[in-house]
Formats: structure tokens, C-alpha cells, sequence
């Protein structure tokens, strides 16, 4: 099942996509269900699939990418948060702040929890999940090095794109994930050479936090991250899930307190 | 004004308390406006005075706290994120995690975000406030050093203390925060001595991502942190404010899905 959330006429709407047009969810939230059609996709503005409480993500979990910035992959995952502010969704752009040298692409395979879980084990964890996505860990890099915590050099508004949708009964380890910039591929990473795999990651944050219905775990990116320019075109793809297509921006900084 | 949120009668409620009793809040939750007396303070129990989006905090902004574990104040404001499911109120207990060696506790001035703003200056930043409280940024040290990232360390359920309420139109630099454990003070410092100060952690962090009404942000902890036991009892005091109390347990892991 593909699970989606759009814009349609003003109003933001959770539906279920099926040969192209989208049905507005019903029922239990853990298990829904298509219920009356609302448009087709084309007459739709994508939303980023979920409205999480929190987003964590995992660093070095792929060896060829630890290896790339001269690091061995860690003995235990490596979590860290991003703020739920930083998501965007399809066809959102990403915006480079001024003050980072370098923003890098980081393709990755996310998930999304369906069920609240606490000290699961790895075998039961895929038990929680709802569905999977495409997610850009997008990084400035010079900052995630020099502030030490990687909170701002990856809590940036837009540096979460997310989507376009999410897809149910996948089995995670089947997966390939993707990177293109400007239609050029630049990373392509198996989910099966993860360090600690989907149900592992689950299970790590599991034992510290409460994983609510929503929130989201990005899983980590494979070999050949680089920097992204003003005017590039970014894509994630996961064949069996869809492409999430950024466009990326110069920040321009607009002071607001609404 | 004081802000609080609290359950009653099985239900929750956003309430002013006057003179020891509480109204329900009316009107623009950006300007609170007591509406219908409630209950007593006696008869509720009190909940986290804000549910934010995000949990922001700061290491070492004081710098008597920074020199206790040899550090110098950093030369920007070291900021991190806490997961909203750290969360808990005035009287619910610390959890200390059976694979911590050492759990501390660190007392704090909290605020929360009234309007949403983004690329304030410091000057600006204060209107941003709705009100300030009382957190404990309580902290797994040994995970902390050990993973490098401190979401570990500073995420685990229950590690995120905050009350017992909100208290408007406060001065920020006139407040101290002391922590006591068991009645005895173990930390006592003066906000007006932050290395960053209030508006410049606000406008630092708005530099970087839209802050929400709701949000938290936590300011930093003085000098005399140290562990805490089962058993224990940890209050962070700011005189202006009110006291947020919490007894420390041993956490027993109990497997969930729900």
C-alpha cells in the first residue's frame, strides 16, 4: 500500500494511492484503510509523508561511507536528532544557509513507526514500522565538524526532504538506495550492507526512547556524498518506493516572529 | 502570569493559576486570558508546561560548569536536541537506565516559545518568550562521552524534567537556578552570569531553524553537577518561579507495542 499526505484545495489530507488516484484514509491510523477518492496525484501538492515527534538519524552506517571520511564504522549506532522543523517534502527546495562552505547530499532509506514501541528486540521491530520512504540527510558539513554535536550542521530548515510517499510491506534488506544530482548518479547503496540493520536501529533507539506512531528514522547513507550548488537538482531513489526531487536555493534570510 | 497545564478528572487542561486556584486558559494561546475556574492547585496534577515540537538545549554556558569537567566556554553557543519523549512533569520520577554508570542531574532556567520567529536578532528574541520554568537537563554522562553525540546520553525517557509551570513577563538575567539533591544544594548560579545570554541562544538558534510556539529551549547549567541515586530526591529551584521536584527510580525495561 502507498501512503501519502498532500494539499488538496487548501486543505491537508492523509491518503492512500492507488492506480494514480488517492483515496482519503480511513480507520485505525496502525492500519488504514482507502476510503472515498479525492483527486488524482496530479492535482495534489505531495506533504512530507509524516508529522513526526522527533526524527533520528544514524551516522557511519554504511562502511563504504565511513570509510570516505576516514572513519571506521562505530561499534554501536551512532543516533543522532534532527529538528521535526528541518522537513520538507517533494519538490520542496533546499536552502543553503550563507554561513556553510559546504551542504552536502546524503541519500538514505527512512522509516516510519506505526505502532508505539519501547525495548523491542530487533526481531520484533520491523513489527513497528509502517512503511518506508526516501529521506536527503542533507549536512553542512563544515559545520557538523566544527560545532562538535551535528545539531546545527544538520537541523537547518529544509535539510530533512522526505518522501514522496511511504510504501507498506517492504522488506527492508531488499532495498537499494540511490543518490543523483543534476541526473548524474552519485551514491547507490544496498540496504543488506547496512552496519546495523533496520530492525538493529530500531531496536538501539528503542531500548533509550519511546517511539511514538509518526516518527521517523532516517538509516543511514552509502559512499559518494558531495557538495550541492545553488540550481542543482537532487533526487533520493528507492526503486521499489518512488524518487523525492529537491531543487536547492541560496537561503535568503528573512526575519519573521509571526 | 502563571501558565500551567494539568490533568483533572481525566482530562487535560491549559490553566492560569491565580491565588491557588486555576482557570482555564481563553483566547489566543499567544496572549492567555484566565477563563472559568477549574480546581484548586490541590486537586490536578501537574503536566509538562509545554508540549514543544522540539527540545532545544546548550552545553557548557556556564563557566564555572565548563571548567569542572576541563573545558573552556565554547566560542559559540554548543547547542543540542532532547526528544520530546523525555518529557515529564513536577513529581514524576527519573528513570536511571540499567546500562548507565553514572546519571546527573542539571538544573536550569527553561523557556518556552510564545511565537513563532525565525532570523531574530538577541534584541528581538525575548518577545519570542511566552514564559520561563524550570528543567533538569538530566544527563548519562559516561554514555554522553562515550558516543560522541549526545543524543543517547541526553534522550532516555524521563530525562527531561520541566515546571512546575510557566511564569510570564520575568527578566530573564534576574533569576538564579539552584539543584538540590535530597535538600541539600549542589548548584546555585545566576543567569545574568550565561556565557551566551537568553536572547543570544534564541537568536543563535533561530539562525538556524523556525522556532515554534511551544518550543523549549534550555539555557544551560551552573557548576556542582554530580550523580544521582535510587532513592534520591532532585529539585531544580528558581526562586521567582517555584520549585520542579522529581524522586529518581531505577528504570525496569519493559517491552511495548501498542
Amino acid at each position: 500500500m502507498i501512503l501519502l499526505r498532500c494539499l488538496y484545495r487548501g486543505r491537508s489530507y492523509t491518503g492512500v494511492l492507488q492506480g494514480g488516484q488517492i483515496h482519503v484514509v480511513e480507520g485505525d491510523p496502525a492500519h488504514p484503510q482507502p476510503g472515498r477518492l479525492l483527486a488524482s496525484l496530479e492535482q495534489v501538492r505531495l506533504l512530507p509523508p509524516s508529522q513526526p515527534s522527533k526524527i533520528l538519524a544514524v551516522g557511519r552506517n554504511y562502511a563504504d561511507h565511513a570509510a570516505e571520511f576516514d572513519h571506521l564504522p562505530p561499534a554501536e549506532p551512532l543516533l543522532f536528532l534532527k529538528p521535526p522543523s528541518a522537513l520538507i517534502g517533494p519538490d520542496d527546495p533546499i536552502h543553503l544557509p550563507a554561513f556553510s562552505e559546504r551542504v552536502d547530499h546524503e541519500a538514505e532509506l527512512a522509516l516510519v513507526i506505526g505502532r508505539r514501541c519501547r525495548h523491542v528486540s530487533p526481531e520484533q521491530a520491523l513489527s513497528c514500522v509502517l512503511g518506508y520512504t526516501c529521506a536527503n540527510d542533507v549536512t553542512a558539513r563544515d559545520l557538523q565538524r566544527g560545532d562538535g554535536q551535528w545539531t546545527r550542521g544538520k537541523g537547518f530548515d529544509t535539510f530533512c526532504p522526505l518522501g514522496p510517499w511511504l510504501v507498506t510491506d517492504l522488506d527492508p534488506a531488499q532495498l537499494q538506495v540511490m543518490g543523483r544530482v543534476n541526473g548524474e548518479l552519485r551514491q547507490h547503496g544496498h540496504v543488506r550492507d547496512l552496519v546495523f540493520s533496520v530492525g538493529q536501529l530500531i531496536a538501539y533507539a528503542a531500548a533509550v526512547m519511546t517511539l511514538e506512531p509518526g516518527d521517523v528514522l532516517l538509516t543511514g547513507t552509502p559512499a559518494g556524498v558531495g557538495p550541492l550548488q545553488p540550481g542543482d537538482l537532487v533526487e533520493v531513489e528507492i526503486p521499489q518506493i518512488g524518487v523525492l526531487r529537491n531543487p536547492v536555493l541560496t537561503a535568503v534570510p528573512r526575519p519573521a516572529i509571526e
